[in-house]
């Protein structure tokens, strides 16, 4: 694979004035995806559906007992920052990488579709790699993550580009940072710097196992930092502990964070400080594989809010785009969104000045 | 990207008596698959459809230029060893990697799907890397491919392993091979063992471009060592030096080898000594990627021969699984090849003792 890293096409100027919609927050990973069964998953002590980490060693163990596989760009924020570029949004990322083949595929893969990324990668050595994913997909097009975070983990203040944060409508963080503490500082920090210039901050609960993890920490979030939150029924859920859907709306709403909960072929609910407001999903065709769906709807709900579309409408974006991702193999776009977007009346305005409509983000 | 060079799942125990239908010889190629549009081959000054041999700059300047990219194992023989041990066949490989990331993805990738590869890789070194291909794939589904060989050109005669060339039905060699002397030289001295064994002999001819530059040598080769020609009709046109198919099949038919020549969407010719014999391609719903088409077909027609089919069976089984991977992006199977073809009544008697119809290795 070629081992340059100049700025591929569609890498933009850096303008240290470009506005941006949205810097997104994560660690870069690269998939390694393939097929597997539940028996497989049961025999490997993975839990179904969602993310283990695991450390070098048992990466290479797992892998090795895979079938063939394909590798491509993945890491959460990182495939959202990808569709907010395919919708057309003006996005930046940062995340850390080695300088080896991974890393530099990581690198042009995110550049190329006309995401704004300045990384200073770790210098390759066996031990510390760029941080790759094994996305075990089974035939209900279910995926089981096992992630070793390689120099992910070392994602750190210094990766802060203030150029970017400076510049930003919105700050889009992924729960799963929350488990290296120097990302967690970095975190903190990026917060801080959004705040200051009057920017919006949004996070992801990521995964169940993550709010078990970081429960309180992510509670603080939402009763202070954090602007918009996106979980899944599941984690919502868990994240305020309460048994059902109802009651967890009820306490979302409560904080008078903007939330997005995504349901899987529910759909998702909006909560406002209006109140709950369900959106059905998109039509697919053929679940193909469901790796990226939330980062995806992820994608549209921020890129449409950032462009004048309401949170219903943004929320309706975000699963087009979530229904385009899981129709195929992989966690990137991979069909124009922009085109996708415009068909369906959900384009926006080219660019708001508003981070968030004032409405909703009211006092709790 | 895990770095064991362990065996994988499903590699086979090295029984020196195991008996192989089929050993593959190719460039060990990882495919780069991005999209592109007609002008960005025609900027690039690459022929569609067509396979250019470019160095690693030309490679990284190619690569900076395309959007973002998967990575998946390929090489030709290759796909079509895959595709062999996908349908339930014993196969063999024989190829050259590095041991770099690319290399051991290559090798975890073979041996998974259960083809028997015992590589001895290369030292890693920046100028000194895993072969890639960069393909370029059009909305028309056509795959357009810069191909940097890297190590697979050291491909020479200490990379034949002689338990497995000597205990094969069919040696099959890949026409790209030509394109480097070491690697012809070792091709010549396969081709002997294979002789010595009793084996016979099968090539592709590739690419029209290898035609042009072997056209001399492939002749001498159907004239001689070769029982069995896998072509397209624009290459075996090319070959023989006429302007239509019907002057190359009665060309063909002349050498007395076995040829399967497939006319995409058209379906295939099978020219025995009994005369030429159309087989229709088998429907797919829509095409995405037609990389790997001609790989596969190979991998379905040699599978079949080797099983007791009839060479129009087995070029019915070739266009199944042509049609398989056609229906999807990368080079190699994803769904259950022997499933498919136990379904269409092709899986055969399980193996056969006899390499080749012998009322179609006739004398000229």
């Amino acid at each position: 694979m070629p081992r340059d890293t100049e700025p591929a096409r569609g890498a933009p100027s850096e303008d240290e004035h470009t506005p941006i919609d949205v810097v997104a927050v994560g660690n870069a990973l690269v998939d390694v995806l393939g097929s597997a069964t539940d028996e497989d998953l049961v025999r490997l002590g993975l839990v179904k559906g969602t993310m283990a980490l695991v450390d070098l060693e048992r990466s290479r163990a797992i892998y090795e007992t895979m079938g063939p596989t394909v590798e491509a760009s993945g890491g959460s924020a990182a495939n959202t920052a990808a569709g907010i570029a395919a919708l057309g949004g003006q996005v930046a990322y940062l995340g850390h990488v080695a300088d080896d083949g991974l890393g530099r595929a990581f690198i042009h893969d995110i550049r190329s579709i006309g995401v704004h990324f300045e990384p200073t990668p770790t210098a390759a050595a066996p031990d510390r790699t760029t941080g790759h994913c094994l996305v075990l997909v089974t035939e209900d097009a279910e995926r089981t993550m096992a992630t070793h975070l390689g120099v992910a983990s070392d994602f750190s203040s210094a990766d802060l580009y203030e150029a970017h944060l400076g510049a930003t409508q919105i700050l889009y963080l992924e729960g799963y940072l929350w488990d290296q503490p120097p990302a967690k500082a970095a975190m903190r920090e990026a917060i801080e710097m959004a705040h200051a210039g009057d920017a919006a901050v949004a996070l992801s609960l990521s995964d169940p196992f993550c709010v078990e993890h970081h429960q309180r920490e992510f509670l603080d979030l939402l009763r202070g930092d954090v602007d918009l939150v996106f979980a899944n029924d599941e984690e919502i859920a868990m994240l305020f502990g309460v048994q059902d859907l109802d009651a967890a709306l009820a306490a979302v709403e409560e904080t008078g964070v903007l939330a997005a909960i995504t349901r899987g072929p529910a759909g998702c609910v909006v909560v406002t400080a209006q109140g709950s407001d369900a959106v059905p999903a998109a039509p697919v065709e053929r679940v193909v594989d469901t790796t990226g769906a939330g980062d995806l709807f992820a994608a549209g709900f921020l890129y449409g809010i950032t462009h004048g579309l309401s949170p219903r409408e943004a929320a309706h974006l975000g699963g087009l785009c979530a229904a385009e991702v899981i129709s195929h193999v992989g966690a990137r776009p991979q069909s124009d969104l922009h085109e996708l977007a415009t068909r369906a009346g959900l384009a926006g305005d080219g660019g708001s000045a508003r981070a968030l409509p004032a409405e909703n983000v009211t006092e709790a």
